[in-house]
């Protein structure tokens, strides 16, 4: 994560609900700006993809954010149909990222899910649990996919932290070694 | 297709080459008007995705199609990882219509095939030469991309005239009953 970071986006792609997460790190602990779903009512592809775009344009225009997280692309797809759909959906995320200069960094959902609870093959219970509990929020994230986004946007904090501890905005921050136990409060 | 329509875009969509062709079917018969690749330079994908989608957009604005037509998905890929990023490809196209109203229609690589070879498992270059005589062109379409491109274009043009033999625009124009002969001249 580069010097100067402040405000991260976390996107869980999908064709009808792709969730988002926002958050702002900029005094080195994890805030939570804005999270939600943008969800795509048409049934014709083309205009699913539309609908998309726009409202991930829209949480861009909103928030502003530095970077962008995503899922890493993985190829043990047990439904590709779904997964192809799914490409389509993270090609116009991609896409709103680029047009507005915003790197786009991606995790395996295995890393995102092992930095949140310690355990690779967390459940989507868990990882709702999790994220809760990181961001002190009263209520589990809901559905999901927001959970997802948040979690993927945490992850990239703190993947960041770790390979720049010497990094200029953190020699003022908060300096302690990165630790599951640390998340899991 | 629907009454009125002129200018047929296909495209056979990829993220390092994305093939398109252009043919104008006002006549009643199939013109080329343009044919070409759209290729990203870009290491990083989602500026790939950026230079397909500002290719498509240029291709659209220039020549005004009526229609896209797209190959079909289909679920049955060797290569999963190849097939969800040419899905990153594609929903940008998808996009690309939507944002310009142009509605998307999909064939599947078996019927593209038939309809220009009579042959649903014919060979790249099998296809290369099919379009080459369709069009009257004094060379094969090269890369293969553009055959495909063109193609899909072709195949979305008598698949309309297959289905709307009545319709207005052929009352009178071109009326012979479709038939793969009069396609392999």
């Amino acid at each position: 994560m580069g010097v100067g970071m402040k405000v991260l986006l976390g996107i869980d792609p999908g064709l009808n609900t792709t969730g988002y997460g926002v958050i702002d790190v900029s005094s080195g602990k994890v805030h939570l700006v804005e999270a939600g779903v943008v969800r795509s009512s048409s049934k014709v592809l083309a205009h699913k993809v539309k609908e998309i775009y726009e409202g991930v344009i829209d949480v861009i225009a909103s928030f502003r954010p530095d970077c962008l997280a995503l899922e890493q692309l993985y190829s043990h797809y047990d439904r590709p149909t779904t997964a192809i759909l799914m490409g389509h959906a993270r090609g116009c995320i991609c896409l709103a990222a680029a047009q507005n200069g915003i790197d786009v960094h991606s995790y395996a959902a295995t890393k995102v899910k092992k930095i949140l609870t310690g355990n690779g093959r967390a459940t989507k219970d868990q990882m709702q649990r999790a994220i809760k509990l990181e961001l002190n929020l009263t209520t589990e994230p809901d559905p999901p996919d927001v959970a997802d986004a948040l979690a993927i946007a945490i992850c990239h904090f703190y993947h960041g932290r770790l390979n720049t501890t010497t990094a200029k905005e953190f020699i003022n921050g908060v300096d302690r070694k990165f630790s599951i136990n640390s998340l899991i409060r």
